[in-house]
């Protein structure tokens, strides 16, 4: 039976804090026993909490119920052990481990709990199947990484908490229970009780309550939100997730990037010890697909976008030509070195851009010794060929890469993908490399071929550039956002825009979407109301913060920077939610389950 | 039609940062229009912003464009001005104005945005209706004093965050997507569109999770965290209200405590400029109830229940003897100064009493001329009436009340409850006033005659005392728990206990409930598990975060520290959630509303 705490059993200091300096002193710890030595005549225990190790030992002069007590000891028991810190002899000194000199000669002993052995041991980067480890997440939360890991995350949302506050924004809690939005077919939907047949929903993002609260006059707005999106679940999304979402009134863009700048020289100098230097570079969406065929594109590498297109204009190759004659283009993607991979892993990368859509991958190997081989080279004539590879500037070990179609996306897409895709084989990318821009001028508008009509790129809260506004009505698809994202390493790490606060304006937006005045009155008659009693220019910015965090940490998944994280399904593998209810329950919310026969 | 603000357009600072060091200054200001005033050949407009005022003057200097868009100006719509700061003439000086001294002589004006006319004032202590103010809660959010209230609770949070942080807590978020408890009857359920038939619940309390945590050896965990009650609501409930959550591991109830009276001490001195003395005091429950008829007893004033079953055991009034003879008591308080109450007064006190189940309220008047009048003091005899006003140390002006039931909890409930309400009658309450304490040593278990079964007082994890264990099987009832409450002011501002961390202690706290082993290990099998791997021993204690605001902001209605509440029934009144939603979205999700006829 376990042992309890009594009033004067007060540790000390955690495990990982003693040293040299403490020799001599009485002291108390308390923790769980990571191994267990046992060597006859005497027993080593390592003691573990979040700070670290601590080696108790016993030997003849230990009291004898203490020395049984510690021979029972297994790994994962809990302790509270008292006695002095002497230092170890010189063969047994430990230069690994920053307690490595010392240990506690232990006089008292409590076994305060014991433990099962567990199902995987508490080490760091142990190699575990991910589904055993979040079924016992509050095993896996003892490991030393995952430890640093959510201790991080919660040093940097003390350093955002701080920096705002300094910079005079105020921190306002949002519902969470909401009205659904009218296309919100990702909310999640809450039953009420009250008003049964009525549900809430939870929020997708503060969005309209910011934007309130700058119509409110409290000017500087932050809230790390909780925020909700019930969708299939890709690698590094959440059905809950954490955002840093901003607001700020009487701002132009260059303000919101100015904050915002600071906040990341701020973060990278607390966090990771870096400088880095603002402003940061930007770019228009135009410019980075161009050049990167992506509007969130990895500057930690070259391998950018070639287009080719006039340079072929007259050829008589008909995949090139076809793209080109049906307005397409022919981009292309030098690989430095590329030439060294296998005709295997080019056909891989042509089997890679298929998924982008693209018809195919047209390849030319440009091997050290001069020589060529090319999947394309012999349809083009000698010039063509020749001012291919002078317009790619190709020197001899590069590999050309080259899409054509007759749709700019999918050359974009799939160029873009593939440029990424390549530099993670290639080693060229660097652990502790941060490349970091903004991308801005994003379309305002997306028009859906299936639907026939637009859509908000962003959202339909969105300014157009003040100079497009003429195109509104006639050439909706040319007009940009004042929006802008910024992007970390080939992620988006957070996104904004300056909002809408003329009502004229918005309504235009609202038709330009194909809603007439009674769908948007109804849908969004609250806010235009409020939009009518003196509305400030306000702008604003939401950081992924799950996804920051495991980009400062470098960390692939985001599940391992969330204490509590579900997986692909949407599940949470140690409780088992979500799960059934009793049928009272339900009929207490006025709803019943169907099911699909 | 508004204009548009460019980057040339930086505001200078805040209207109410300017002092008489800027005159001669240009400057750019931006804000609300509080006031026009229009006096023929002057225009004043007063500025608003969160930080107060500024007076902006357009004369006959004024150029035309700018002082004809000051005529245009009407209150609330949003100005950006810019123009040089000068003193006011000596007779135009306001004193009640922090910026008083000072004007804006205006030399470019832009209107960004106009207003209608708002349906209230945009005014401190406005008079109107609370279903308008929440109806328009954007423009009731830019009264001076919600402005306030709302940055109070900013200021708040970060004051509670720093000081958690600086002693080594560590800010964990978790899931507000969980797995419904069992007997959840108050949980918010989210239909899951992944697994059609089943549900996730939204938290009542991290209380699990943050139980985990400590398993996980996180060691000291912190989260102001958004918890959900689907529950009638009452005057201070919200379906969502905000906690701050904390949890220790290897800690007594003493550590909890002292942890949290030196969070005490740092918001009452940092929040409201006062230096609390701590170790606060404590009572344990059955003190409390003995002296103040309540576990939330308010200290502010004395009124306190005196005993008076003793000295009337013997009576032969047949009220009290019933009541006493049945095991229950008389009982009564005094209030000082009391007798100035009329009779119709001491109705009202007996009429509140039957809200409490008391069957009715005996009293007696001593007027200050030493003459008395009660309803009971004829029923008695004379040497019964002079041990009651000995007994109560009644002198001329008091007022006895006295209420007596076969059922303690009646008597301390009624009285309970009338001290406090009288308390607010004669004033004796003072504003600033703030008296605290631990109130300890609560029942573990509560007996309901309906169901025929124990609950658990706190929840099922928490510790007995460890001297009370020996009568969990034999006399349930009087088993106490370490458990505590933070009582500010006749207000339970936040609670908590010691954890049961022993798995045997845990299993005879569940069969106590009345629950076999496969009921508890289908409901709890998981959190049973964990604790068989090493549970340090913990506790924590949890804030009303909201409740915590009000009562240092002495505001009685908890809606006026939230940005956006709720109302009675659970809907918000400026969005309309909670709303029908499209039966294509609940058919995705598996689920039919079902309609009572």
């Amino acid at each position: 039976m376990s042992e309890l705490l009594d009033k004067s059993d007060k540790r000390t200091k955690y495990c990982g804090e003693f040293t040299a300096n403490d020799i001599g002193k009485k002291v108390c710890v308390m923790g769980w026993c990571q191994k267990q030595r046992d060597l006859g005549s005497l027993i080593f225990i390592d003691l573990r909490d979040r700070s670290g190790i601590i080696q108790l030992a016993f030997d003849e002069n230990t009291p004898k119920e203490v020395y049984d007590k510690a021979f029972r000891t297994r790994s994962e028991y809990v302790i509270c052990a008292k006695g002095t810190v002497r230092a170890r002899g010189e063969a047994a000194v430990n230069k690994n481990m920053p307690t490595g000199e010392i240990e506690i000669a232990v006089e008292e002993y409590k076994i305060l709990s014991s433990s099962l052995t567990p199902p995987f041991a508490i080490t760091e980067n142990s190699d575990v199947k991910p589904e055993l480890r979040l079924k016992h997440r509050y095993l896996d939360l003892r490991r030393p990484d995952m430890q640093k890991r959510i201790m991080a995350r919660s040093r940097l949302a003390k350093i955002t908490r701080d920096y705002f506050e300094e910079n005079g924004f105020i921190e306002i809690e949002t519902p969470n229970l909401v009205k659904p939005t009218p296309e919100g077919a990702r909310d999640y939907l809450v039953p009420s009780r009250v008003h049964p047949g009525s549900f809430y929903a939870l929020p997708q993002s503060p969005q309209l309550y910011k934007q309130l609260l700058m119509l409110s006059g409290f000017d500087r707005y932050i809230q790390i939100a909780r925020c909700y999106r019930d969708e299939d679940l890709r690698a590094d999304r959440q059905p809950e997730f954490t955002q840093i979402d901003e607001e700020m009134s009487f701002v132009t863009q260059e303000d919101v990037i100015a904050i915002n700048e600071g906040f990341l020289k701020r973060v990278f100098k607390e966090f990771l010890g870096k400088d880095i230097q603002t402003p940061l570079p930007r770019l228009t969406y135009a410019e980075a697909m161009e050049r990167f065929g992506s509007d969130k594109p990895d500057l930690r590498f070259g391998y950018e976008l070639v287009n080719l297109t006039e340079t072929l204009r007259s050829t008589g190759f008909k995949v090139f030509a076809d793209a080109i004659q049906s307005g397409g283009s022919v981009r292309a993607i030098k690989i430095d070195g590329g030439a060294k991979f296998s005709r295997k892993e080019i056909d891989s990368f042509a089997e890679f851009v298929k998924t982008y859509k693209a018809k195919g991958l047209a390849w030319y190997k440009f091997a050290e010794d001069s020589t060529f081989s090319s999947s394309y080279a012999k349809f083009l004539d000698e010039s063509e060929n020749k001012a291919v590879l002078e317009k790619m500037n190709a020197v001899p070990g590069d590999l050309i890469l080259i899409v054509a179609d007759s749709k700019d996306q999918i050359v974009f897409d799939a160029l873009g993908a593939l440029r990424r895709e390549i530099a993670f084989k290639t080693g060229v990318i660097k652990s502790g490399d941060y490349k970091m821009l903004w991308v801005t001028e994003f379309p305002l508008l997306e028009y859906d071929e299936e639907d026939k009509r637009f859509y908000a790129k962003h959202h339909p809260f969105t300014m157009p550039m003040e100079e497009d506004l003429q195109y509104l009505d006639t050439a909706p698809e040319k007009v940009r956002a004042i929006a802008y994202d910024i992007v970390i390493n080939g992620t988006e790490a957070g996104g904004g825009s300056v909002r809408i606060h003329v009502p004229e304006i918005q309504q235009k937006m609202f038709s330009v979407l194909g809603m007439q005045k009674e769908e948007y009155e109804e849908k969004f008659g609250f806010l235009l109301d409020a939009y009518k009693y003196g509305a400030p220019p306000h702008a604003g910015l939401a950081f992924g913060f799950d996804r920051l965090v495991s980009l400062l940490l470098e960390i692939d998944d985001i599940r391992d920077v969330i204490a509590f994280p579900k997986v692909q399904n949407a599940s949470e593998l140690m409780t088992g939610a979500p799960a059934p209810t009793d049928s009272k329950a339900l009929s207490e919310l006025g709803i019943a389950v169907v099911r699909e026969e």
